[in-house]
């Protein structure tokens, strides 16, 4: 019998479809893919063609050449100039697309994607979004800083070389404000954060966990939308992922890169997509919000039913999803702790 | 400058960004493909297969052969049998997974897309439909309803015969439940229809129009979220599809297929879904809610953004959208109006 699941800081419900159950292996990627060059002449954002992108906002070097660079979003969908204006004319409501759209170039190398990283250039990366996130919110006009990745062509990128985005909003999107009310209603009944009891519940039942590391726990949803989907969160209390210090960094660094080489080597280097939910600036020290990564790997389509209803049907068992991911065997050179 | 732009249905925001704005006719597909047969001989939807799929639960004939057929899923996402049992179990929050999942046939013909279909063939789909709302609805484990359509492989079906499909849940999908609770606040303050107000602004500023009926009017929401996504709205006011009656059928049928007809013409038969979104059961007869189809073609990928911050980022104005679909050119033989 299917079962309907309820992701507890959402209400969303997820159809976990066990009739249509797919083994984990089957989602394995097939296609054999070229691996990417280390150097592509014509690529922006290879060293040498600096000069492709628009001026640098930062960036961190490393031996006298840059390891990390973030520039402005060549098109970017947000505009870093021009007045907040709000108006409402009749129902069109609309607010100025002022805000940041930046790219952080994650790695000279073309080829090395997060997995592929030694920790400490995935630990770089990390203490960019860091003081990125800091400038940016220091913009009066921006209520809150979304940082994602979008991993190959099906994750809605067209740019191979590794590298995420950072878009800063003049308003607070509608699913960090939803998040909010939810653990905002949680901690007017039980004064406690919802995320770090749900974090606690999955400790101590440990079916849905990946792995764990001294500052972060990473699992599978009980309600996971899509297969192999898991989310990443602080052990302590932050509703800020600006609040992170270095050793939490250094820490998330190994976790993420783990997590993502689990799913490069176990699932065959598929298109994925993590993005960092935080607070929204002002909330910058709630106590009913936390920040987390949620990591998605695409390997389902949405579908009407999806679209209509905003429900999912997921054709694998989230318990099933944390096993196998668990169970992936890396690289003992790279890994050596695994 | 790019613009915010809200639903005032779900409060949800949407980036236009003008600046990577892309001209509509850079959407159209231009993979040839392989017009489809009209028979296959392996497809579990064509006449003499009938074997292949569950035991039909409706059909409707002329001249003695069926013209649409529904069947459950063979894969069906929830269960016909069973009990509903809710629980709770910490944050383990689960409801048994019975429901309806059904699939309807639209034609005998493997080849006829409903841009391609004669009117009358249409408006048999859509009678099914209502049929099959009021068969499924009577069950009082069902909560609501979603009927939706997936064409194509990048919206969602690997099936390349016409069909859509039901799903009826023992819930209220999340979509539904946030728009109804938006819709109820509006009539609290009003005492109107949001969705009826709505539709008379687009009537009255016409910019976003794409095609009018008797009974229906079909638009570019304000706040669209992916170029081209539009509305199909009945004039009268109804909470529930189930409420539409003959004269609203022939006359739906007509606005359907004259819609697809210009994006399959238009845009050059892209993958696309459609759903209808209708009321609750319990609220057939809502003031504050009124069911409506989006139709939505697949020309964009979803990113990190849109997973982690719920706001899109539509390349174009709904404004150029809507006036590209109202001049696209239909074979007129097929469509002597337009």
């Amino acid at each position: 019998m299917p079962e309907l699941r309820q992701n507890p800081f959402t209400k969303q419900w997820v159809i976990i479809a066990t009739e249509r159950a797919r083994r984990p292996h089957e989602f394995v990627q097939k296609t054999e893919k070229q691996p990417p060059l280390s150097f592509v002449a014509n690529c922006p954002f290879c060293p040498g063609n600096e000069q492709m992108t628009p001026p640098e906002s930062a960036r961190i070097t490393r031996d006298g050449k840059w390891q990390v660079r973030v520039t402005p979003n060549k098109f970017a969908a947000l505009s870093s100039q021009g007045e907040l204006v709000r108006s409402l004319n009749g129902f069109k409501r609309v607010v100025s697309g002022v805000g940041v759209h930046e790219v952080v170039i994650e790695t000279p190398d073309h080829s090395k994607t997060t997995a592929l990283l030694p920790q400490e250039d995935v630990e770089l990366i990390i203490r960019c979004y860091k003081e990125r996130y800091f400038a940016i919110t220091d913009d009066p006009r921006v209520e809150h800083v979304t940082i994602f990745k979008n991993h190959g062509a099906g994750a809605g990128t067209s740019l191979e070389h590794p590298h995420s985005q950072i878009i800063a909003t003049p308003i607070i999107p509608p699913d960090i404000r939803n998040r909010m009310e939810v653990g905002l209603r949680f901690y007017d009944e039980y004064g406690q954060c919802i995320f770090c009891k749900v974090m606690l519940e999955e400790l101590a039942e440990r079916v849905r966990l990946v792995h764990e590391t001294a500052h972060f726990v990473s699992f599978l949803p009980f309600a996971s939308l899509t297969p192999f989907s898991l989310w990443i969160f602080p052990r302590r209390h932050m509703a800020s992922f600006g609040e992170i210090h270095a050793e939490e960094i250094c820490d998330l660094a190994h976790m993420l890169r783990m997590i993502l080489a689990k799913v490069y080597y176990g699932l065959g280097d598929p298109d994925f997509n993590y993005v960092i939910r935080t607070a929204p600036c002002e909330n910058r020290h709630s106590r009913y919000y936390h920040w987390y990564i949620t990591v998605v790997p695409r390997l389902t389509k949405l579908a009407g039913f999806e679209m209509g209803s905003g429900m999912y049907i997921n054709t694998m068992l989230p318990e099933t999803s944390a096993e196998f991911l668990r169970n992936v065997s890396l690289p003992p050179a790279a890994f050596p702790e695994n």
